[in-house]
């Protein structure tokens, strides 16, 4: 293993209510009605907090994906608070840590997304985040007219010009732009308002965006596409990729392959930090984690596992299949193709049965997963990040509140032990604590025009 | 006067960054960088809370309406807080107070508004307002593609639509839908979910909402038009109406109108409440208040006032014009007609100049308003309360936080003193307070179906 150096890992807190796991909701360390318990959130928000979490990370779909009676009525993801209205909120009940949301290219305005995301950087004093997601599935295109469900190259085009334009207008005005002076009546010096005036292929958005900068110049994008498009895309405008990579020599080829990109496109390659998701069952012994681990597994039920494995697949129906036989032979998809991939080799690999596949997948829903003790995750995380394959973890715990206090009061301590993380956060703003840089301007923004 | 009954007002504390006038940013009351101070928009809010309004009321335009040198550059419009993430952070800092918030029909999707309002009212526990509004500035359009700009009776036609969706939305779900049964595995009811399932002219929407229903049941519906299309819309489906009414026989006028448009509608007058706006400038003398309201209008820049009355008159540009000439044949705009046809008006009675004009209502932007003694304020609230011109009132302060401070100090116990105003809040909702009725559950949403 290489010498330490002071390089120390970030880490995010994945907070999925009530939990990572799929029937997370019915064990005992979840609380099942997180989703609408806004004090319980403050609570989590703040213990991640005082723990020096870089942020906490909010995923988002814009439907409910299952209202079916058999297994829709059966999950926990029916209903939850909106990202950018629970990370606002949040932001008023902390000081440091990161908020990260995530919002969709393919359903939203440029405009509303731009805005609401340096309103909430600003609220936060440079805390914000935008994780940039495109959709895929047909129940959101359903709740947006069910005729705007693109395919998955036209997705990442909209996407690419969308993050262009969300970036121009976050650069509207300088850091020092406002200087109320009181005595002359002047407000702002026109000199440094920036009008991106962006003529597009998918979008004219004229600008300036109404917000001022907040302390960290803008907010921190964030995405986690792994597809060829999603890994050029955020080659070029990612600074921190969550990622789900299950083993080393894929998160190696998935992080080196991403910072050579993004070198080509003529970025530091310390300016996107690599961040794999990671699923930790915790327990004092071996023994024990497997047994916490086979307690949740025990509680999913095989329509909920079989459906939520045919939609890691893609949306590929696979409740009319005997549970017990092979996965069938399946078309190429929208959807995220990388994770069908994945999911299809690890059925071949070890001859799973569907059923099998699912129980296997559905727990941490595909990301990686690893039980064991404090000392075995530590392991883990430390191999990842010495050796070339993460520059932090996007942890996502198994149950909520339960699953985040097992981590935070045994493998933090272990983390620190090896002085692989921080005691006290380096500095205020969300970018300040990643070590990222300040953005620079953009060089396409037109100075402002004087209008009538 | 008819005899004093229990019946008492409303009140909002319509929060515009730095004040309602439009120099209010150069008077040494206001806080010229208010728009991006959460802090004090923190205290402001609580200072609120406590005096017992009920409701902090945020407008919203969805551009810089100007970004000229000679008058943009001079205007406090630049820069504040987007509405939703604002109103959301200031819900974790408050616990009584109603937090209503504008959004506009025109670029918006249902789906996304209804949402991020349902969230808010779920983190307030029941406290959240939805302003609707239609968007009919080119700035607005040229944030969103330029084209949208709807012609006025388009843009009504739109926001009806949009309204029946974001109820149908907000009523996905019954109150008592989430049962959370860990034994069973039953996460909620599938006979208390609702699938909206809209089809209309201008959107088709499945839904449900992922968002859990709050202790109000769903956001209270706020309007503002007063056009005549903005009446129809207001009467059928909105409980709370601002508008801006400057006579008392205008007020009577526009109140007996709306209450009979509603009954017409089959709804309870009582069930829509009509609160004029009113810029009161109040002092301990009504010299004094006199001379508060001229030290404000001397800082108004007198090309920031005729590009004022320019905007409320729908854009047309008076700044060719001889500021000391009358007002030119004013061609018929796809603005606020009735504000426009207001203006008109008021020039014509008083054989007011273009300048003159600007002056007499850019200060308070064409508002109701009041300078003079608390006694004074509290006479023309109580004569339009009891006299059938509303039921309540939207505070619009002249100066933030000093306005606010000035009205809460001095008018609020003028008003209890007559026992016109609570001392405590009367519930814990936004609905209590106002005395608005829990939403009847709509009778045109299908029973969800089972789908595979």
């Amino acid at each position: 293993m290489p010498q330490a150096t002071p390089r120390q890992l970030k880490l995010g807190a994945f907070l999925m209510s009530p939990g990572h796991h799929v029937a997370a909701w019915r064990h005992p360390d979840a609380q099942a009605d997180l989703g609408r318990d806004f004090a319980a959130y403050a609570r989590i928000a703040q213990q991640a907090e005082a723990a020096q979490f870089d942020a906490l990370f909010l995923a988002d779909v814009l439907a409910v994906g299952d209202t079916s009676e058999s297994t829709g009525a059966r999950s926990a993801r029916s209903a939850y608070f909106e990202p950018l209205t629970l990370l606002s909120a949040l932001a008023a009940v902390t000081q440091r840590i990161g908020l990260i949301g995530t919002a969709s290219t393919s359903f939203n305005e440029p405009f509303n997304l731009a805005r609401k995301f340096a309103s909430l950087d600003l609220i936060s004093h440079g805390r914000a985040g935008w994780n940039l997601v495109t959709s895929n599935t047909q129940a959101e295109a359903d709740n947006f007219g069910g005729s705007q469900h693109l395919a998955h190259d036209a997705r990442y085009e909209r996407a690419e010009e969308f993050v262009d334009v969300v970036r121009k207008l976050w650069q509207s005005w300088e850091a020092d732009a406002f200087v109320y002076d009181k005595a002359s009546g002047q407000y702002y010096d026109p000199a440094r308002l920036h009008v991106p005036r962006h003529q597009g292929a998918h979008f004219q958005v004229k600008g300036p965006l109404h917000v001022a900068p907040s302390p960290q110049g803008h907010p921190v994008v964030v995405q986690a596409g792994s597809s060829g498009p999603g890994i050029a895309l955020a080659a070029r405008t990612a600074e921190v990729v969550f990622t789900a990579q299950r083993t080393l020599p894929e998160a190696q080829a998935f992080y080196r392959q991403l910072k050579e990109q993004a070198i080509a496109y003529g970025r530091h390659p310390d300016d996107i930090k690599v961040m794999p998701g990671i699923f930790p069952v915790v327990a004092p012994s071996r023994a024990e984690a497997q047994e916490k681990f086979e307690a949740l597994q025990q509680l999913i039920h095989p329509q909920v596992g079989i459906k939520l494995l045919s939609d890691m697949l893609g949306g590929f129906d696979l409740s009319g299949y005997p549970p017990d036989g092979p996965l069938p032979p399946l078309p190429l998809s929208n959807g995220g193709q990388s994770r069908q991939q994945l999911l299809i080799e690890l059925a071949r690999r070890e001859n799973l049965s569907i059923l099998e596949l699912a129980r296997k997948t559905a727990g941490a829903r595909g990301h990686w997963q690893v039980v064991g003790t404090p000392a075995d995750i530590a392991d883990q995380l430390e191999a990842y990040f010495r050796e070339g394959g993460a520059d932090g973890f996007n942890i996502m715990p198994p149950t909520l509140p339960g699953g985040l206090t097992d981590f935070i009061d045994t493998v933090l301590p272990e983390l620190r032990r090896r002085n692989l993380f921080r005691h006290q956060y380096e500095g205020r703003t969300l970018r300040e604590n990643l070590g990222l840089p300040t953005p620079r301007p953009l060089a396409d923004t037109a100075p402002a025009q004087a209008v009538a």
